[in-house]
Order: structure tokens, then sequence, then C-alpha cells
């Protein structure tokens, strides 16, 4: 029924090609691009039915422009690197075709995430009659569909949000980065920042944490309050929200290793002169870690992302969870990626499903919470990636 | 009545110079030569008498046989890099003037601390009868010496010789090694080494620890099992010696900044290809921490380095512990470098004096403690660093 191009063929593009590839009532026609054909062929390899695959930098608007009329695909999934959204963007308006991605722009020398960028593209969208869905991945992603369900189904008025994610696998390596190594400890370094009664307030990087006991046999984690992406758009959406946060857990080894690596100068992001050459220190220390790739056989474990959300329904108090699990070895076991890059592409998949059967409809650019959440989370468990809600007490 | 050329104008350099000038009436001309004029010029400044500075490639022969020729010195004491020791001996014996250093020679591309390339000297300095003393530093040196003082005064026989280097002072800064972090780090991350009833025994790096009680209000600390350059030859020196080791003193804070380092690979001394350059972690990493130098005037706190000696005397077992305590700010005041360059530089001075002096005499290479320790001793204190003993009770 729906042709569909994939833009990166990184962790995510991996789950993303397998996924498409099962669905194979929606998706008869799939082209995975890349910068290097290989990795794409090397994907496309371990699929049970044969994809294309193209050469495409992602920088270069005519070439995408090119790419995208020779293949003629419904939708344009993009995960490539954040930097290339606008790229990517500008080449579907060209020639008309919907968008979709999973992290949001971020210019190449500031560590910031801000939607800014992408929403500026509303009226060009609207124009065109053309949808662009913003952040289809886990966080951004299913977590804000998971606050629209909830909104929908369990609250009359949502007063506060915690975004809580927990990676608790373990890849048995001193130290590594569960993906691009240059971006993952630009976001940890950076200093957090919360939603509280109508404004933002900023904390100072990892200053804030808390212990959460985590469902599943997880049990008690630390947990710290970060900015990450979705709050932007979510503070906007759920009208009334008086605080949101996002918590993210990392283990004592990890933070040790990443402060002394702050300590010594090498997550530093400007250029060292060194022998004559100019290095940026971040970039070298990523030649040096492991390949996050690599990781993805070792990993063991669960993730557990999931929404705490407390509010007001029929006039009485209420605290909702509602998370997901996904276990880290039966995901390299059914697609060949661990449960950070599953969680990433799968709900990718969902949303592009919901778009090309028409589920999803619309003009302009979407955050994922304004559309509607019951067909896209039931799609979600048939995909992969189940999940529970739980009401706690106000005690607890 | 001397003329002493120093080569090298580092951290030790500055106090050697500073402390050669003090001893006026020995050293009546001084010459400080190194790769950086400017370096030289600094330190000549600070003096209170004029010397001669001069420009000299301690890698080039020629270069240094010029100098040593229009210069015309008694000694050269050579304050250089351990990689150029050989280059500087050579120059001497071409010229016909005694040599003293104080770390041994070290291959540049190797982490090995022998004396057998300096002890191959021994019948070319016999011949031209001329002087090399090695290793006039504190450890190797005066540890050394006060082996030897206390063969001579205290022991019929020593058997167990445990040597501990304490640093007790604190710079402030998160991690920083107190003299070149390329040879600093390489030392560190060596495997450890002592000797054992007549053979050397290899511990794997950092493996062995133990708590000891410093004197002089440092207290405990934890020391660690390295192997140390001294070992080498005091193991040929003192006879019927059965176990000798080297221990020093880290803080749980620089271990844990070298474990991160290592398990990233920033200590590597291989190199790295790096967006089609060669990089050398470990040198990388040299470009990014602070230099030694500029911890100077940060370092507050004591250095305490002496000998746990256990023997016989008279048919009984005797346990004795002689040492120096150093402290940071007093160098600093004196002559503006902390206490490990100070600890160092200082007995090179003694040792160069008791050469000029003609207290110390002799045809070949000599490790420090096979010359008379007395009028070291003696002279070590008048010129800043005073030394204790006590004995020990044997259930200690």
């Amino acid at each position: 029924m729906a042709r569909l191009l994939i833009i990166g063929a990184g962790g995510v593009g991996q789950v993303v090609t397998h996924k498409a590839a099962q669905a194979s009532d929606v998706f008869t026609d799939i082209m995975l691009a890349s910068r290097t054909k290989e990795k794409c062929d090397k994907i496309a390899k371990q699929l049970k039915r044969p994809i294309q695959t193209a050469v495409v930098d992602a920088d270069n608007v005519p070439e995408l422009v090119a790419l995208i009329k020779s293949f003629k695909p419904d939708l344009v999934l993009n995960v490539a690197l954040p930097y290339q959204d606008l790229h990517i963007m500008d080449a579907c308006l060209e020639t008309g075709v919907n968008y979709l991605d999973t992290a949001n722009y971020e210019p190449l020398d500031e560590a910031k995430f801000e939607y800014k960028w992408q929403w500026a593209y509303q009226e060009r969208f609207k124009e065109k009659g053309l949808m662009a869905l913003l952040g289809s991945g886990f966080d951004p992603g299913v977590t804000n569909v998971f606050c629209a369900y909830a909104q929908k189904h369990h609250f009359d008025e949502i007063h506060e949000l915690d975004i809580i994610d927990c990676n608790a696998g373990d890849h048995g390596q001193p130290f590594a980065t569960n993906f691009n190594p240059e971006i993952n400890i630009r976001e940890i370094t950076a200093k957090g920042r919360y939603w509280e009664r109508g404004e933002w307030v900023e904390t100072d990087p990892l200053s804030w944490s808390m212990n959460y006991k985590f469902p599943d046999g997880i049990g008690y984690k630390k947990c710290y309050l970060m900015y990450h992406e979705e709050l932007e758009s979510l503070v906007l959406n759920l009208k009334g929200i008086k605080r949101a946060r996002f918590w993210m857990t990392f283990s004592d080894n990890y933070l040790n290793h990443l402060k002394v690596l702050e300590n010594v100068g090498m997550t530093r992001i400007d250029p060292v002169d060194f022998k004559g050459q100019k290095i940026v220190p971040i970039q070298f220390l990523k030649e040096l870690l492991p390949d996050p790739a690599s990781l993805g056989p070792l990993t063991k474990g669960k993730t557990c992302i999931g929404c705490v959300i407390k509010g007001i329904k029929d006039g009485k108090e209420r605290k909702y969870y509602i998370y997901n699990i996904c276990d880290h070895e039966a995901c390299y076991k059914e697609v060949q990626a661990q449960a950070i890059s599953y969680t990433t592409g799968v709900p990718a998949v969902v949303g592009a499903i919901m778009m090309v059967t028409g589920k999803w409809k619309g003009t302009g650019v979407f955050n994922i919470e304004q559309l509607d959440p019951d067909p896209f989370l039931k799609t979600l468990s048939e995909y992969g990636l189940p999940w529970n809600e739980v009401f706690l007490s106000e005690s607890k």
C-alpha cells in the first residue's frame, strides 16, 4: 500500500528498517538510504524480504530531492543526525512528501534542544497540504503519547508530570555511551531545566536527584533531573500543567567517569592546540570509546520509561503511572540492536503507520501529543512495546 | 673555586640553580643551559648573584661539547629529561668533565627504568679518570644515602628495606601531576616489582597497598607498592638484603582519576588514528592537564620520604626509620618551587658539592650509596633538608 523512505542507518535505522519490513501489509516498498551504502546493505541482508538501499548525503538538499523524486515515497522517515532535520524537511516540502522524525533539530555547534527551528516550518507544511510529525521516538514520542492518553481517559486536569527514563541495562564495559558519545555527553553535562508554575527553572548539571523504585524487579535507582526536549511541547499542550520534569537514571560508575573526564577537560567542545593541530577533546574521546553499536550483543537487563502524573479527576486528586518495560537481550535477538535503539525505532514505525494508514491526518507541523493516542498505543503494543498503567495511592 | 654547568631549567633546574647560587663559597661560576633560553633567564633574574645562561639541545652531543668547551665547568649537573642522560654523558667523556644526574636513563618509547645503559659507561669513565654520580636526587638519592648511613652506623646486616614516599600536599586541583604527566602516569600504571630472597617479584599495577602512619602530624596514608629505580642498585650494594620494596602514597581521588583515564584509553602511549592524524592519547592528555609548574604557588602541606629498615645489630633484631619532612609552602617561599622539585634539586647540589670539594672522589660510574654518607647528610641538613631517625619497637 505505502512506500517508505528511511534516512539513517545507525542503531535506530536498523530497528526502523526491521520493524517496517515486518509491517509488510502497510509498507509494500521500503528504501533505506544513508551516507554509507555498506551500512544499508548490511541491514538489508538481515531481513526476510527485499528492500532497496541508496547513498544520500542528508545535508545536501538537491541530492535528497533527487532521491525522493526517483523513489516516490509516501513518507520520509528521518533517523539521521539531529543536525540534518531541516535539510530533510526542506526536501519534503520541495517534493510534496510527508515527514516524520524522532529527535528535534539541533545546531551543530550548540548544545541546545529547541523546537523553534522546526515549528517555524508550520505555515509552509500547511500551505503544501503536508504533515510533519516531530519526535516520534520514545522520549520524545511515547512519553508524549502517554500524557495525551492520560489526559484523554484519566484526568480532567494534569498538574504535575515526571517523565522518568531508566536504563537498568549493563554492557559490562567500564565506560561507554549508548548512542553517539558526543551528543550523549553534551546532553548530560548541560544545565538542567524544568517547568514550574508558568516558567522554566534552571538547575546545575546533575545537581538534583531522587531515588525511584522501578517496577518489574528493577527496584530503586537514582534518577537525575535533566532537560529533555519533550518538555517544551508538553507544557504548551497539557493545559493547566503546573510542574513538568524529566529524570534519567545514571549509575555512580557512569557519573564518576563523566566527572573525571570533565575535570581533565576531555568533554570540552572547543578546539585545543596540540602540536600545531586543532583537536576537539570530546571528538577525540569519541574515537577512544567503544562504538555504541558494539554494545548491542553485550547488553543485559531492562529499560523502564514512563510518566508519573498527578492531577484531578471528578474533583479528586489522582496519581497515575504509565510505563513500558523493554529487555535489551530480547531486542537484540529480534532486530540485532539493544533496547535504547529499539524503544526509539519502534515508535517511529508506529508513527509512520498512523500517517500512511490515515489514522493520523492533518496539515502542518505536529508534536505527537496533539494526535489521538488510542490507535498509536494499540499498534505500539502489537509491534513490541507493550505498556502498563497503575494508579498510585497519594500517600506514596 | 668551582665552575658548575647546570643543564635543564624545569622545576628541579629552578631549585638546583637557586641552591647552587646560595653556595657561593663553592660555586664561583654558574651557567644554566636549556633548550629554551627564556626559562633560564627567568630563573637567573630571581637570584641575588649573576649567573650565565645559554641555549643547548641536550640531544645534540656536538652542541653539548661546544658549550662545555666554552664554559669549562668542573662538573656538569644534568637535570634535563631522562631520555637525554646518555648524550650528556657522551659529551662529558669527550670533554673530560665529571657528571652528575638525578634520574636514570630511560629510552623514549619504553616505560623502563634500568641502570644498564648508564652502568655500561663504567670503563669509559674509569679510563678517562672521570667520575659520574648517578641518581643524586631524593629517591633515588637521599633514600640510598639513608641506607648507606644505616648500614655504616646502625646495622651489621640489613635484611628488609621499605622506602616510603609520601606526598601529603594538596594543590586544590581536581587532577594534576606533580611532574611531567607523561612520565608520571607511565611510572604509576606500570607493573610493580620488588626484591624478595634473591629475585624480583612482579605485581599488578597498584595491586598491593598498606596503611602507614607518617610522623609530624601527617598521620595514616595509603601507600602503594611500585617499582622504583633505586631498588636496582640497592639490592646489589646492601649485602645480604632479603627484601626491598618501594611504596608511594596516592589519594583515592588521584587513583580514581587515573583509573577512569585508563579505562577510556587516555593513558595509552601508542598512537591512535584521529581524522587522518596519529595522536598519542597520553600526550594529548598532558596538553589538557595543568602545567606542573603552575601548581607550585597552590600547593600546601608536607612531603615525608624515608626508609624503614630491619636487620641485625650486635646479634639483635632492630627496626629503624630515617626520613625527611619537607613543607611545600616553605619551599615555594624560598626558591619558587614546591617540595617535589625541592627534595630532588637540593640533593643534586649537595652531591655536586661533595664532588667539587673532593669529599667524594673516584673514577667510574657510581650509585650514591657507594660513597660515604656522613658528609653528604651533614651538608644536606645545612642546605634545607634536615632528617630524623627513630628506632622502632619490633612489635610495631
